[in-house]
């Protein structure tokens, strides 16, 4: 059974002319250990949501995963699309990408991300299997592993976390082989791996990796175990091409017919390319159906359930979110529009996510450790390794396993995670949101502290760049909210945003505030005019986000005094303003007006916007550490400087320099 | 001692009501013992090339170093500057920002960046110690540091590896107070970290850290153990504060006077605010002269040195490149000119960096387990443990740590990092960019694989929106150069860069050549006209980067032959070319004329030259995986494409839509 995944990948590797090969050669026998007397799953039925959930968190061995669907009888992963293995249209790409519908549960390739996905699901797991209960959620994680996913930061961060959280049903099994792209692993690698693992709370195995029934012991008796179990399975990669296997090269050898003949002498394997014997075939379905009696009980469990519980359980596993969830965001917005009271960005979106979690029970929220800055917590109990129907993750300093494993539950399903941090720490957890991006999975990020206005903590902690790098995104809503009722309308957004992430981007301090309406969700446009222009048709209009909205405002008293008719615009999503019609566009931005941007960030982006001629206020390099309002001086971000340069860009349209 | 710097540190943060007193109140004793017996330094000459290095890896603390700088006699941490913490202008910034003129070696704050910075300086120290031998360098690097280093990936990345390399004059003092900011530490973390460490080949010592003779006496072992050090040091977080110390709130309490009142009480101290005794006054300064002899003797072997060792030793701590260093590019680049053959985009920088090496012996270059795909080792020979006068580090599957060790290096000095990874990875590292930029650290940043062109591995490692996110780091200079000819021009002008990070992005694939001259830099200015329109003032300029200005001039003849006038413009690095003159930058990007960006990434940042009508060719998704002409095709990158796209342009700009 494990050369039919060799041969398979030999063929198809040779037939391309690249590849990794190496993986797939050296992991197929633990591979097959884990189909064939273990993995619950319904190759007919891909989409179950008890299924167990496997991560090939080395991407790059991608051949390994197709062989496997293919042999287990997952029908998108024929013999044909194996045979076009890395050719444009075919579900063998060169990395894995995420069809759950095809059985591909996460994109993996960027190493490390796999793991922390997978410790994510399993912290899915957990939750739904304590809320919906073990006959209704109660499967396993499984994760294949390489060096490269143990040696990354994340991976690290990840492995100190599931343990400490006891995620129990969690499985690493470490391919083991000693050899990385440079070389032997001793090169950059000294760490005693499964020591590591043990100190951090897992139950460790170590096996040769060759040898399935002793992988398939040791998974048995990691199931036992109430920790998550690291299985080190010592291979050899490239295993079974004489020449190769064993070697540095093997990792992504190219594999030449000469290869691929000589394996098939010395493995025995005397079969065509892309020919997988009777007997084997036969022995892989029936591996596939293994789990039909269980899929069986499951699905009568759910037939018998009363029809609330069914209801409930369909809705969590469509992802869709209970009926009125938005009424809770829209009391907020007009209450706030009523009140007019300035509020600390941050909380404001505490608030509204306080009353989310009332209504969305599936919501779990976190941190990296900034539970009293980020004001995410509320009455939210803490996941914890006793309690793992907690809705808060206290992720540690981890930012980047905390996106990471919001990725891996979102991919799950049944669960709405959410995750905080400063905006600046974005970048620690960026290649996450890249991912999300990229899998279309709706994890929200709230990133807070988002300007030179948080003060005295200085340019580390002061973001200047990151609204650019987030909009840069491609398939992510980044939400700048200007006011209280802006943030309602805007988490309303983001949580209707089911095909991709959304960063909601907010400031520590208060939000004066700027909208006094609240029947339409007007940020839904992306941008709209806030304030029209009195007095004629506007000969300047100022464009902004967040909370230098508040000072286009007063720029514009400062220049309708002044005799210019000024309109402002609230810009709190770009990508969704993109997707409006043209006219609308034109409409807002007031085209054959003066445009001046302005946002406490780079100008990266917005001529986009401005046009010829047009003007911009914001940063041009990295802030300071000092009191508020010396800063917003000091940087020349003020409603004078606003009106300012809109009465130079008008200087400059007439000719008047 | 100790209590000299509790008390500067609470009357500075009750004075501007706020700040994180928790760290400085309880490693002040670990401190001082570092302070008063150990460290080698001389606060009357800061920049002495053979001092210690002295990292606040937990940067929020940042009390703690202004008190020890003020102490010690470091002229700009006067009382008035600690008077003024955390106001406009003054020294004593929220988080410590780099001024190794003043006695602070590293922008501090985002957490386990300090440790990997001090790793990256034991490395320098190492290989300069190796290379100029232990009369000329021979020092230590501290670290103090708390549980948030520990828990980031990057730190955990370091404690691996600088364990692995040996780094045995690096040593960390942690501070472990058991508490974080959402509370005890055993919310998220469960590992025993003594043993973490000494499982990657640490010296580690466990100390009560409020017993500076303990402390002491633990740094005396760990000095005499070749491997680097860790000490524990159990501390009381706020300690000396009745009622604070101890508690979750002493992470960043706000001190108010009765808090100061109360620990002067209890700690017996009855001088006045901001006030320091004669007696522990002159036992600091005392401290602060322990090192005298030693700086006289090096003074004086210095003086003694053989006049090329001496100019060496000058050049190399003022960080000036050896005479006539870039001879070797600019040979390079007319022999590519002359040559006229595409060559594949990482290879050239690779060869590059081969001859630069050659004439820059302090050029250390290294990537995280890509030396096969990024080939900028070449002839260097590895740093390992044993071999310390290495040049080329193998940072294993850890982007993040080399990015931060390539910046230690950085303010170390004497040394010039290069570090190589794959585009898409340079998230990974991101945070390392900016604190690179904000630092004005000239760390060199290889970035490959920058676009689909990769081919067949797919989106996850097709980069799309990363120039546009690089771009937008303030003081960093971004290259993407077009051929062989440009990527000399690039890689000299980043070498010139000194005041903060280049990155060079290159294609994995050939680059054809579109250079056929090579005397003067035309990548000087950032972008240039590198063909002109034929027949008449252009009416389209082509606008182009790295591998598509080849497009753009294939496009560019498919116009002409329709009679369209059209030039070609490289933009290899649009923030040289934002430094240029109105009038230059008008020349080049020819107003007047249809501008069509064609660059295969987003569209984010392009405005801002292509002016109202312009129209762009590029990517606004994620790439796929397939042959590399089939993803140009498949994205509508190509000659008729870009060419199709100026015509529609030219129509909508004469109202022929």
């Amino acid at each position: 059974m494990a050369h039919a995944i060799r041969f398979l990948t030999m063929d198809a590797c040779e037939r391309v002319g690249e590849g990794h090969p190496g993986t797939p050669l050296g992991a197929a026998d633990t591979a097959t250990a884990l189909y064939r007397d273990h993995l619950r799953h319904n190759p007919a039925d891909p989409l179950w949501f008890d299924r167990d959930r496997v991560v090939l968190s080395n991407g790059h061995g991608s051949m390994l995963l197709y062989a496997l669907l293919h042999l287990s009888g997952y029908e998108p992963f024929s013999l044909d699309a194996i045979r076009r293995f890395r050719e444009l249209g075919s579900p063998c790409e060169g990395h894995p990408e995420r069809a759950p519908e095809h059985g591909v549960e996460v994109t993996t390739g960027p190493l490390g991300q796999g793991i922390a996905n997978a410790a994510g699901m399993a912290l899915a797991e957990a939750f739904l299997h304590h809320r919906l209960g073990p006959d209704i959620v109660d499967h396993r994680t499984w994760a294949m592993v390489g060096d490269g996913c143990l040696q990354e930061g994340v991976g690290q961060e990840v492995i100190s976390l599931a343990g400490h959280l006891r995620l129990g049903k969690l499985t690493f099994l470490w391919d083991d082989n000693r050899m990385t792209d440079d070389g032997e692993i001793g090169l950059a690698q000294g760490d005693d791996m499964p020591a590591r693992f043990r100190l951090s709370g897992w139950h460790v195995e170590e096996v040769d990796g060759h040898d399935a029934a002793a992988v398939s012991a040791a998974i048995i008796r990691g199931k036992a175990d109430p920790r998550p179990t690291m299985i080190a399975c010592r291979t050899i990669i490239g295993r079974g091409v004489p020449g190769v296997e064993g070697t540095r090269a093997a990792h992504s050898a190219r594999l030449l017919p000469h290869h691929t003949g000589a394996a098939r002498a010395a493995l025995g394997w005397p079969y065509l390319a892309f020919e997988v014997p009777g007997d084997v075939q036969t022995a892989w379905r029936e591996a596939g159906r293994r789990s039909l009696p269980d899929y069986e009980a499951w699905q009568a469990r759910v037939a018998a359930l009363p029809a609330d519980r069914r209801r409930e359980l369909d809705r969590l596993r469509e992802g869709r979110l209970p009926e009125g969830w938005a009424d809770a965001l829209r009391d907020y917005a007009r209450q706030a529009a009523a009140g007019g009271r300035a509020e600390y960005g941050i909380r404001i979106s505490g608030d509204l996510v306080d009353r989310l979690a009332a209504v969305i029970p599936e919501l779990i929220s976190g941190a990296p450790d900034l539970e009293g800055a980020t004001a995410h917590k509320r009455s939210l109990r803490p996941f914890t390794s006793a309690d793992q129907g907690g809705r808060y993750v206290h992720y540690g300093i981890r930012e980047h396993a905390m996106g990471a494993m919001m990725n891996g539950m979102a991919a799950h399903g049944g669960v709405v995670p959410v995750g905080v941090t400063y905006l600046v720490f974005s970048d620690y957890l960026r290649p996450t949101l890249r991912l999300a991006a990229m899998m279309g999975l709706p994890s929200l990020f709230v990133f807070s502290h988002d300007s030179i206005g948080i003060g005295r903590n200085g340019p580390t902690h002061q973001p200047v760049e990151y609204l650019a790098s987030l909009r840069a995104i491609p398939n992510m809503l980044t939400f700048r909210p200007a006011d209280a009722v802006e943030a309602a309308e805007c988490w309303e957004l983001a949580l209707a945003n089911r095909g991709g992430p959304s960063s909601l981007v907010f400031a520590r301090q208060p939000l004066p505030p700027v909208r006094r309406d609240a029947g339409e969700n007007r940020s839904a446009r992306g941008a709209y005019v806030l304030e029209e222009a009195e007095g004629g048709a506007p000969r300047v209009t100022l464009l902004a986000t967040g909370s230098e909205v508040a000072l286009a405002l007063r720029a514009r008293e400062a220049l309708q005094a002044r005799g210019v008719a000024t309109a402002v615009v609230s810009m709190p999503c770009w990508e969704l303003f993109e997707r409006q019609e043209r006219a609308y566009q034109h409409a807002v931005l007031g085209r054959g007006t003066v445009r001046v941007g302005v946002e406490a960030a780079v100008r990266l982006g917005w001529d986009r916007w401005l046009g010829d001629g047009g003007g911009f206020v914001g940063m041009s390099g990295y802030g300071a550490s000092g009191a508020e309002d010396d800063l917003w001086r000091h940087f020349g971000i003020t409603a004078g400087a606003i009106a300012d340069e809109a009465e130079r860009c008008l200087g400059m349209a007439s000719g008047v320099t």
